[in-house]
């Protein structure tokens, strides 16, 4: 990086942080009606944020639900293309009670700010527009290569409104690739990329059983329980070990790229420190694979919850006509959602026990996603991350989905450079969230010197 | 039984209506505060009923809950004893607006009279009142055999006060045979004696996995999750058909004695209608058990409701930490309660998955009981209910649990005559309640042949 940028930076330090701190001061809870205008106004923030920056066509663009913000700088010719996104919506800060201090005013401690937000997205996102900044005022006004920017306030309430836009305006999206910074460093001072997603398909299972609930002296003994026979259908799914026994479910699984696997060896990990972690007796799954790789390259099957009969204080003694379960399997790169879905629904109607009948509903079905590692904006992000913090990038992924990603691959064709400054214990979507302040400087430093870095390949 | 008994019945059968309508007019609700005044007047009126009776010594004993009425008539030296017992106390009768008329007004509609209490156990009990009545009246003023009265206001909130008195007036209800009217025919018109029930362990189970709920992409594939544990452990119970796994369950069971194997091929009991009613696909349980002897004479594993982690609407990514079933095992005679918590709790730490903490509590357990079909007061009980409808009577057992019976065995050292006259449709506990008038008269005249015939023997 040059010395320029860095000094510009450093120089600026102070103004970034107030700056980050006008911006956590709007509560942008997207989810909730009453802070709808609060959410327009941190829109309009972004977008002069952008304007400041040196950003053109900057617009505030209306959806259905919240603002998009677009903008771009593409005067690089023959230089790449890169497509930054991030988002401006927050969760809601429930249980107020347990901050201790108020969400939207951000308040500094041992070197971190608190605030919603703070990490997820806001504080992460804006650091995407103090690089381009950076870049700019040192680069006599220019830029080193071409930039678009696609910010969104529906993030935390499912993103409807960008896969709609993003499906719509394919040519202007256009890009080399995406950076995202909404993800984590597996731990302080390690320079972390995420390459892959796992992808998800949710589904609801219902089994019903008698007509109506019956009274267990009469009836027990011969009448089917519907949820027992949801726990029997349920318990055939894994075998002891945590092998999921569904026919089909581990083909088309492709294993991850050695430089991954050689990458998460030099990662701070140990199983008991995420035994210790967890909290646990033990921990469970296929037992020929590493813990890491089960979290990350393989599928899963879970039960996410269950209901169904009595389950009030005391006893009683009914047999339950009906019980529910939400159940989520976790897909690996090359797993097709709706081979998946297909697999699933027959298991299910093979397997379901004698006198019970059972319903699924699909709650979405979303395919994992997978970054080639040796993608050049990849190799120049791991360089640049390694260059900043002198220690070598390893490659992790995230065993939770982040829609957008998924769609700027199949829609746009490009891939995501996943580069976030996050830290494990930031508490996203909890009391309390967080976001290291050296890591906000940290992370505009280290994307201004990937952009660098990229246009110079 | 002698015509004049059957003479002054008939001729007295509208008051014996109206007395029991006044009666149902009391909204003796036990398990509500507000009625306590209510139940207190349903207990004089029980405490005046029987002095008109004829019977001596009535008290209204006053308790930690609702008032005892015991009463008796013991001037017939050499001849035996019957303790009759019944409850006052009715359940709460919401939801009000699927009742048809007032539920404490009562209305007669095709031959029934619909109230709440009318078969569940007001109209019931009253009739062994008015049984008395008509034998005294009928006999000279005298009785043919010696009678005790120990009526509660508890039955439907635990009946806790009438279980400490008998355990402290095992001399003063001292008898040959106790009587109850609080179980049903078989089916109209078919003579039935309930002679088992089956015991009851009621036990909660909860599962633990990791500290807190986790991020099912994070963790998921590695992290052990209660709701699954739970199920795993759970499905395990039982095989494919439904015949239970824990070893020691099956040890200790009697075998139904032929004269009441023999009666069961009498009912009017068809697999068809059975399953038609319960309204599922297919019927469960011990493949080489009849439906009979799987309801009635064997023991059940049965999960009455489990819950755990997210089950609102939409889709949520949780790997729960905690989770909890209910789950109960119905007990056959020769069971003991202490060593079938001993045998599923061992079982429970033998099969629970690694990484899942189990606890057990154990909210109830009582034993089977099961009376002789040979005792003579059963013999003559039978014969008394065959000769009024003319019809063999048949033996059946009751696969739930009347907690009163199972003490009068173990405190008193007696048996039980149950002796019930309602309908399978009476829809006890449930809105429109109601007992058919026939089977009010029919029961009061049954009763009163049964006394004389057994004082006879």
């Amino acid at each position: 990086m040059t010395a320029a940028v860095d000094r510009y930076i450093q120089q600026n330090e102070s103004r970034f942080l107030d700056e980050l701190f006008t911006f956590l001061r709007i509560p942008s809870v997207s989810t909730l009606p009453e802070h709808k205008k609060d959410v327009a106004r941190a829109a309009e923030f972004v977008a002069d944020a952008l304007r400041q920056a040196g950003i053109e066509h900057v617009e505030v663009i209306q959806t259905a639900k919240h603002p998009l913000i677009s903008g771009d700088w593409l005067h690089a010719p023959g230089k790449p293309t890169v497509l930054c996104y991030g988002h401006y919506d927050v969760q809601p800060p429930d249980p107020l009670d347990l901050w201790d201090t108020p969400p939207f005013e951000p308040n500094i401690r041992n070197g971190n700010v608190y605030a919603r937000g703070s990490a997820d997205d806001k504080g992460q996102m804006y650091m995407h527009i103090k690089a381009i900044e950076a870049l700019r005022e040192t680069h006599g006004g220019r830029l080193p290569l071409n930039i678009k920017f696609l910010i969104e306030g529906e993030e935390e309430v499912g993103g409807e409104s960008i896969s709609a836009y993003v499906r719509r305006h394919k040519e202007k999206l256009k890009a080399d690739v995406a950076l995202v910074s909404d993800t984590e460093l597996f731990a302080d001072g390690v320079p972390t990329l995420c390459i892959g997603l796992r992808g998800l398909v949710y589904l609801e299972v219902e089994a019903a059983g008698p007509a109506r609930d019956l009274h267990s002296g009469m009836y027990g003994g011969a009448a089917p329980n519907a949820v027992y026979g949801l726990i029997q259908l349920l318990a055939r799914a894994k075998d002891e070990k945590g092998r999921i026994r569904i026919p089909g479910i581990y083909d088309d699984l492709s294993t991850p790229d050695p430089v991954e696997v050689e990458s998460w060896k030099r990662l701070p990990f140990t199983e008991k420190e995420f035994l210790q972690h967890i909290g646990s007796s033990a921990l469970t799954g296929e037992p020929d694979q590493s813990v890491l790789a089960r979290v990350w390259a393989r599928p899963t099957f879970e039960v996410h919850g269950i209901a169904g009969g009595f389950t009030g204080a005391g006893a009683k003694t009914v047999i339950p006509a009906k019980a529910v379960a939400k159940v989520s399997l976790r897909l690996v790169p090359e797993q097709k959602p709706e081979k998946v879905v297909a697999a699933v629904k027959e298991w299910i109607s093979q397997n379901t026990p004698e006198g019970i009948r059972t319903a699924v509903r699909v709650l979405s079905a979303s395919p994992a996603t997978l970054v080639n590692p040796h993608h050049r904006a990849i190799e120049a992000a791991a360089k640049a991350f390694s260059d900043v913090l002198a220690k070598e990038t390893v490659f992790v992924r995230g065993g939770g989905s982040i829609p957008i990603v998924g769609e700027f691959a199949s829609e746009l064709g490009i891939p995501t450079v996943l580069m976030g400054f996050g830290l494990p214990d930031d508490g996203l979507h909890s009391p309390n969230e967080k976001y290291r302040i050296a890591n906000y400087y940290l992370g505009i430093r280290t994307i201004a010197k990937f952009l660098e870095d990229y246009a110079a390949l």
